[in-house]
């Protein structure tokens, strides 16, 4: 608990985070690390599994690690599942060859809801040794993002088994049971709290909220079931560790309707999905240079990395003009953009249209700031 | 063509699309004549086949009719599929047992779209025949809906040859190549078109476009590859026929940010889905009473009747009263709303749990009126 880590090389990620003048536009890839990178499969093979591959510190830290240095992404994200809490519950996660999750264990009655509790940590240990093992090989590059999935999109995941097209069993148990709901909901948000929090303490420097299967829900469950939940996990992280903010990014998939009632969240950014025009975003809610907001990230669709590299630079360059130019007085704090993609990359994307993403993003970023 | 009808005996749902004040909500559910209803089964098992079963005219009637017997519902919709254009272009539409819509053959290259026409009327007699069939057979009792799926996402299952994930291949024709997308959403909305007009010759009362996979595209996409071809569709039919107005609907699923694009569409109402807030909805393109504006038409989460009859009695009423009073003034139009599900019901439904929520629907509004 006590390390010390190398001193931050690169802040612009956790500059913009916190809406500080950034000189270029900060840019990450949700899944960065992952099947499309040829190195990676190849440590998985070595793995034998997706979990063998999460589970094991040394091969967490090698695939984090694969997309540096390939990309001068700004920052790292811990290697991991959304889905390891409820695995921490007795549930069983586990991952057949090209299929999502599946749980050994569902969460649909009374009772099993009754034998849930906030897992011990102990439990969990392989992500937090992994988390310190990282942000020691990462030797201050750039910083490191924890995450986990929301307390709703586990709840999808614990009553499903797995992925749904409906979300039947989920919105059937919340529709004739909300107390049952509203109590797995607690669980979870409190077990998520002090997961992302002893992510902090083992060395995150930034925490991410997936909540993936937000965008489901019916306007006004959405609010109850799902946002009300993530600030609840939001209430119980420390905002700083070591004299260092940790900020707290929310991403909503589908969520682009709630974005005021999102808003009221108590994070430092929103993350959004490519439905989102990110120009009406920021009026809405990025804020006034010296005012308070939200720093945005986001929101390029996946798929526009199958597209010709000079279209995938072209569209890059739409999405950060769309944004507009960034605020450049270091004094203030200001409107921020963040760039990702609007949800994991594929596993089909070419590596070669990545560099070409992540090297415009970074010159036009630049270009916008001289313009001014 | 010079079939001549029995009048119209409930035309609640026909005025309330022209915004015209009724004496309750009219109601209909998408997917209302469905594998949730036991008697459809039935006739299914006989008929051997989805596609048996809709290209037969009098299958194809009798099955439309059925939830007419059990429900007050205020309109039939014509049983047939989104996706008999494509199959009418010589694509090979096929049902397996509890699985989506495949093609036999996708449309991804420059020569596939080359082949691409506006199909002969004559393959979709049989669709023609139902609809004149069914409007014989309902007798005047409520209206009958025609309906197709639109350009964009019939583009979707010509591209991917089915259901999708992920819509990659779609749209990495759309991002590589937008001028073949054109081409081809160009000849889908002309043979659209063609196929609701002639849905009206023979005896539809309205037309919905059902844009299930305009939700997926992104921001700036949606407009100029969705919306922009469904408008070229709503140009080409007429606005009446015999004398009589026909509504036109148009209904993107996951569509809700765009409202305001939506809104400049020259159709009549707007579906909406679950996720969308409705008195927001109402306040943005619902327009006063004495102006102009979209009737709207929606949005309960198909889920909600999983829940017991007495928790779907109340959703339906707290649908109702979110909306809020619709205007009475028979002088006049005014905002109305069509309740109806966000989406086709599913095959799970309790079928008891329908009839609760259609007579709450009518006896609900019916007082909300009556209250002013």
């Amino acid at each position: 608990m006590s390390t010390t880590f190398a001193p931050l090389q690169n802040d612009t990620f956790l500059r913009a985070c916190l809406r500080q003048a950034t000189d270029h536009t900060p840019i990450w890839l949700m899944r960065q690390a992952g099947r499309y990178l040829p190195e990676y499969r190849a440590t998985r093979a070595q793995a034998g599994s997706f979990m063998g591959l999460a589970t094991n510190v040394d091969y967490a830290t090698e695939v984090t690690l694969q997309p540096l240095e390939r990309y001068e992404l700004d920052a790292a994200i811990l290697f991991s599942d959304i889905l390891t809490v409820p695995d921490a519950m007795g549930l069983g996660l586990s991952f057949a060859l090209g299929e999502g999750p599946k749980f050994a264990k569902t969460v649909r009655t009374e009772s099993d809801v009754a034998q849930l509790a906030v897992p011990d940590m102990d439990t969990l240990r392989y992500v937090f040794d992994a988390v310190t093992s990282i942000r020691r090989a990462l030797n201050g590059r750039v910083p490191l993002i924890g995450f986990s999935g929301s307390p709703w999109t586990l709840a999808c995941y614990m009553v499903e088994g797995g992925g749904s097209d409906d979300y039947r069993l989920v919105k059937t148990l919340m529709y004739q049971r909300p107390d049952l709901m509203h109590r797995m909901l607690a669980i979870n948000a409190d077990a998520v709290a002090l997961y992302l929090r002893s992510q902090i303490e083992a060395g995150a420097q930034a925490v991410m909220v997936f909540d993936s299967w937000g965008g489901v829900l019916a306007d006004g469950y959405f609010q109850a079931f799902s946002l009300a939940y993530t600030q609840r996990v939001l209430n119980q992280l420390p905002k700083e560790h070591h004299g260092q903010r940790i900020p707290r990014i929310v991403f909503t998939k589908g969520g682009g309707l709630w974005l005021d009632d999102m808003n009221t969240l108590d994070c430092d950014v929103l993350g959004l999905d490519w439905t989102v025009n990110l120009a009406k975003a920021r009026a809405a809610v990025g804020g006034a240079v010296g005012g308070l907001g939200k720093a945005l990230q986001g929101n390029l669709d996946p798929n526009v990395l199958f597209a010709n590299p000079e279209q995938v630079a072209a569209e890059a360059v739409k999405l950060l003009d769309s944004f507009g130019a960034p605020h450049t007085d270091r004094n203030t704090n200001g409107p921020t953009h963040i760039f990702n993609l609007g949800h994991g990359i594929s596993q089909y994307t070419p590596p070669e249209n990545v560099k070409v993403l992540v090297d415009t993003v970074h010159t036009h970023s630049k270009q916008m700031r001289l313009r001014r």
